[in-house]
């Protein structure tokens, strides 16, 4: 046999799959529970896993997709930095202190952590090079592990303690140069998810403990999903809960309790005080949007009484009573709702201003959308794979990341950050096109593109074999001398391969195909229609539909057309 | 420019680089810091760096020439293990008390450690998969980053305290299959080397506390490294000095004072005294061989008070009188050395055993070849690239890694290990070739094979880079705006890429070519004879040897024939 090593190699494929792979029933197990039984990676510790070969194969063709993306189109240049980041740099942007930081110290007594995200080192390293405008704009990644302690892992892989990750952080001269940056790379995000193959949505998020003003989140939509996203059935705006924006389909209809949060303007000379349905969650992205951004953000996780105790601090009853108070109001509320009482015992009315029409908390499924205020929002449930952030000036300010402009003042670069979970997609991408037979990956992703199967060794095999030469390194053959050619088949579609080539001496000279995964298009039906005959192409009537709705595909051809038919097959995949 | 996004995505590689990268004295530099000023890396901390685009590149290239051979040639089936091993693994084995592993805890109060090696975590997991002998045999292999908190770290790459390695592993069923496979592998480790095209030697050695019996380790022989290798100028033998055997040109001349080390037998009912010159340094592995490896090497590090004690146990005086007392002399002590007293004050002179003709002491540079007993040893230094290890059932006796035999009896699988460091590669390979102007990489591993050099981006360096569009992804167009066209050839030449092509109008249509990195062959000379009219092909003359000792060949060649030129030159590098 020529075709080499990927044969020798991965002999031994078999060797993690579950020796009861048929009985395990397949279509009960988690998805995580799938990709161990198949052999794709085995879970150490809750969090931690190893990656098998044939897991490897797919996250090496997720990486090379992302690699190969943010090269020609996001121009960003690879990178990889050390894992192990010194706590002086964390304790400058005040992350020292994140309970989930794996944390370590050297025989000489100095503090580690081990890199959960790299705006740290990342706008260290590359301040100690930038020095001039001419320097910008510039963009860099890496691909590479990262840690965090989790509390909760979830599955190896979904939410893992160890986890692969593509970040990418972006340098400019302005914030209107960031912005276009921070457009280019959702661009380029756009296209690295069509290039797997996976339907996605982006949303406008809000940007959360990272900071900054425009993020967006990109999503695969499924049932089984932790976050939920909205969309707008008339604008078609899809955006995260906390960035969503809403209005009741009828306002100051709430009868119920009300919640009050209280809350100081940045002068710390306002007492706001924000009144919400108590069966609703404040989003604090809405209550800086209702207040022109003039609220203190650094209490938003203060308790009330915090609060009212800074904004009483040294005033004296009669400054207090001078002293503004706005009152905010959902929208929802009505006058018939259960207000809680004033928290200030002595105020002069005057003081007083009152918000009226504002939406104050999280969006929900049946509401009105608050951005074209006519559609009506959609809630689905879905799975994060990746974030996109403008920063500003967030982590360039603290770490001294500056350059000299073309009048030669001194200037501090405008940042972005953007990530791409690479092993979280691997479970992600498996979640969403999985079925009861097992896997179900798309072409561009899957460990093979192609697996050969037949009974035993033979000429008839070889001869197959070198007939799919150009596909030799994304071929597998099943050399499991303990399965039976069924068994091999049903792995082939159990671990997803897209293509199944059956060889059997009943049928030969014609070959067998099941297909297995999507099709994207299909144009593979005018091919076969045309060369039919020549090539001895037949194909089951149960496909009718141009995709694939059956969980197989069974096509026959004469071997000496394999190579044309499967070529046709997968291009449209 | 169609050439693509090696040129957009490396617009910025100057950006890394000294500012004074031409007054900075190349030449004094230590290699660590030329690959900092050059912006291969940067070092962050002590024995840790960032990988910057260029050293990144190199790093690449490096990890594709293992990754290859050891699936082609190896046999080997890639996987990647998590890098937080937890705590219990590693006291199974008793290595968790080792001083040079980075520990940490995590929320839940588990104690893990970053993997150094991964031959606990590989038998663990190999073992729970392993069931009969017809899985093996089995080799697995991944390259990674690997941690040691060494006290000393040197250079960033060359002893770091984080790194990249190739670690794999084999497990086979015999003691003979697990040998062939060790030879295997070596033979696979020189086909590595070869590929890296820098010389090497390959020594036995002392497998040190890995253990195991064979072992090999991969050199570049230089006189800056840390190691010595000492080889035999008659039967050309190479080891390194704890393996190396020799006998002194004359024996029993020593006349100096006499040390001694007890030991026991392994039954401990003998008492070993292993007597040597007090100037030379005991070596375990000829004590070993000396007495036919009937020695208890748990004593090896035992102080001699310690193993007198052993051996006095609960034995009565009389008892002792009757015991075995074997004396070895290294076979350059005389009569006239000063030997010590002896330790026991009462003995049978019948149960003493005297060993004369042995050598237990490391070789030394000058003495006789023990292998052939003839040659001279002549000692070099050397850097360490490589190791391969016979391991025996050492830790999958242990972890339990067993198989099935074919008459159903259950066994312990035979282990191998087999580590290059990848990191540590770049260091030794740009020390080992680098001159006074700068790095000199092998082709096989330049960051880019053709640097591409105009005093500005114009038509010709359009029409240039577009003849050169087979190389696209290996060529680097210097866009560095603040440089003169010398001070770009100065750069490409200082970054060791191999050919430097020039344009510029003065000579058009003709195009220089500067020649940085050593050929291996000298088939260009035939064919540049061959077309020197037809393709306008000049050289200069100061290169005649075949191999290029100038730093820098110059060439000149028409600009249709540039391609051609460059595809012959490279050919031979």
């Amino acid at each position: 046999m020529r075709a080499g090593y990927v044969r020798t190699a991965l002999r031994h494929v078999h060797l993690y799959q579950s020796k009861n792979l048929a009985k395990d029933g397949l279509k009960l197990q988690s998805t995580q529970d799938l990709l161990q039984s198949l052999g794709f990676v085995k879970q150490t510790q809750s969090g931690l896993v190893h990656w098998l070969p044939l897991g490897l194969r797919t996250l090496n063709k997720i990486k090379a997709i992302i690699r190969n993306r943010m090269e020609a189109n996001g121009k960003a240049q690879e990178v990889s930095l050390s894992l192990l980041s010194p706590k002086a740099l964390w304790e400058n942007t005040g992350r020292w202190n994140n309970g989930e930081l794996f944390k370590l110290r050297d025989s000489k007594e100095s503090d580690y952590c081990l890199a959960p995200t790299c705006e740290e080192e990342i706008t260290s390293l590359m301040g100690s090079y930038i020095s001039s405008y001419k320097d910008l704009p510039l963009t860099v990644y890496q691909i590479g592990r990262k840690y965090r302690d989790e509390k909760r892992p979830r599955g190896g892989l979904l939410r893992g303690r160890e986890f692969l990750m593509k970040d990418a952080y972006s340098f400019d001269q302005t914030e209107q140069d960031a912005i276009k940056t921070f457009e280019n790379m959702n661009n380029t995000y756009d296209l690295i998810f069509k290039d797997l193959r996976v339907p996605f949505v982006s949303a406008w998020a809000d940007s959360g403990a990272i900071g900054g003003d425009l993020s967006k989140e990109y999503h695969f939509v499924h049932q089984s999903g932790e976050d939920t996203v909205l969309e707008c059935d008339g604008c078609h705006q899809v955006s995260n809960v906390e960035k969503c924006h809403s209005y009741p389909q009828e306002t100051n209809t709430y009868v119920g309790d009300v919640s009050v949060r209280y809350a100081l303007n940045t002068a710390r000379d306002t007492l706001i005080c924000l009144y919400y349905p108590s069966n609703r969650t404040l989003n604090w992205n809405l209550v800086l949007a209702a207040m022109e951004r003039d609220v203190d953000s650094s209490l938003a996780d203060a308790s009330n009484e915090k609060v009212l105790q800074l904004f009483h601090a040294d005033k004296s009853e009669d400054d207090l009573m001078f002293s503004s108070v706005v009152r905010v109001m959902d929208c929802r509320l009505s006058s018939k709702s259960k207000f809680p009482d004033f928290p200030l015992t002595q105020y002069l009315k005057s003081n007083f201003s009152q918000l009226d029409d504002v939406s104050l908390v999280d969006a929900e499924e049946g509401e009105i959308c608050g951005a074209c205020e006519e559609g009506t929002l959609k809630g689905s449930k879905s799975i994060e794979v990746g974030h996109t952030f403008f920063l500003g000036q967030k982590y360039s300010k603290l770490l001294n990341a500056k350059f000299t402009t073309k009048d030669n003042t001194e200037q501090v670069c405008e940042m972005g950050c953007y990530g791409i979970g690479v092993s979280r997609l691997v479970a992600a991408i498996a979640q969403v096109t999985r079925d009861e037979m097992g896997l179900r990956w798309p072409r561009s992703v899957a460990p093979f593109q192609i697996s050969l199967c037949a009974a035993k060794s033979d000429e008839l095999l070889e001869e197959v074999a070198s007939s799919l030469q150009t596909w030799n390194s994304d071929t597998w053959i099943n050399q499991d001398a303990k399965a039976n050619l069924g068994r091999k088949i049903a792995t082939s579609h159990s671990l997803g391969i897209p293509v199944c080539v059956i060889v059997g001496k009943k049928q030969w000279p014609f070959v067998k195909l099941e297909v297995r995964a999507p099709y994207m298009t299909d144009k593979w039906r005018a091919s076969q229609s045309q060369h039919r005959d020549a090539w001895g192409w037949e194909c089951d009537d149960s496909a009718e539909t141009g995709t694939v709705s059956e969980p197989v595909q069974k096509h026959t051809v004469h071997k000496d057309h394999l190579k044309d038919v499967v070529g046709v097959i997968l291009t449209d995949m």
